[in-house]
């Protein structure tokens, strides 16, 4: 078994519109960096997954944004997997 | 003015203790995702900004990380900033 770390990225899709986002977006003008625009924010997940080959990590780890980490009504993701 | 694309993960630091990653890599196990272990959840943040040059660019980035997106007692931030 070989142990590998996957990073995660869950985002709201780019149809969605995304208040958090918007309302970053509007403070940023505040702090004087008014030309920072289109914030969104979503999740960043990180973990570390056992298994015998990569192609099963990456199995696994899609498993795992399907079925718990991500809402594939409202939020789309995409991962990278490296080896330790 | 260029315009640049940034892609933020503000994560909560090691030495802090995170409920909610606690929390999903219990729900792995339930899953039947056991090999699924230290999950660990932080934000993921995307943002366009206009600059005269990439150093420009991630001048302000950085000043955005620091007084707005990361709490720097309990998070860190690391960034990535493409010409698009």
């Amino acid at each position: 078994m070989t142990k590998f770390q996957a990073e995660i990225d869950v985002m709201p899709k780019k149809e969605i519109l995304d208040p958090q986002g918007k309302a970053v977006t509007g403070s940023m003008k505040n702090l004087g960096l008014a030309e920072i625009q289109n914030v969104r924010i979503g999740k960043h997940i990180s973990l570390e997954i056992e298994a015998d080959s990569e192609e099963t990590a990456h199995a696994k780890v899609e498993q795992a944004c399907k079925n718990l980490l991500a809402n594939l009504i409202m939020e789309s993701y995409s991962f990278k997997i490296e080896k330790v």
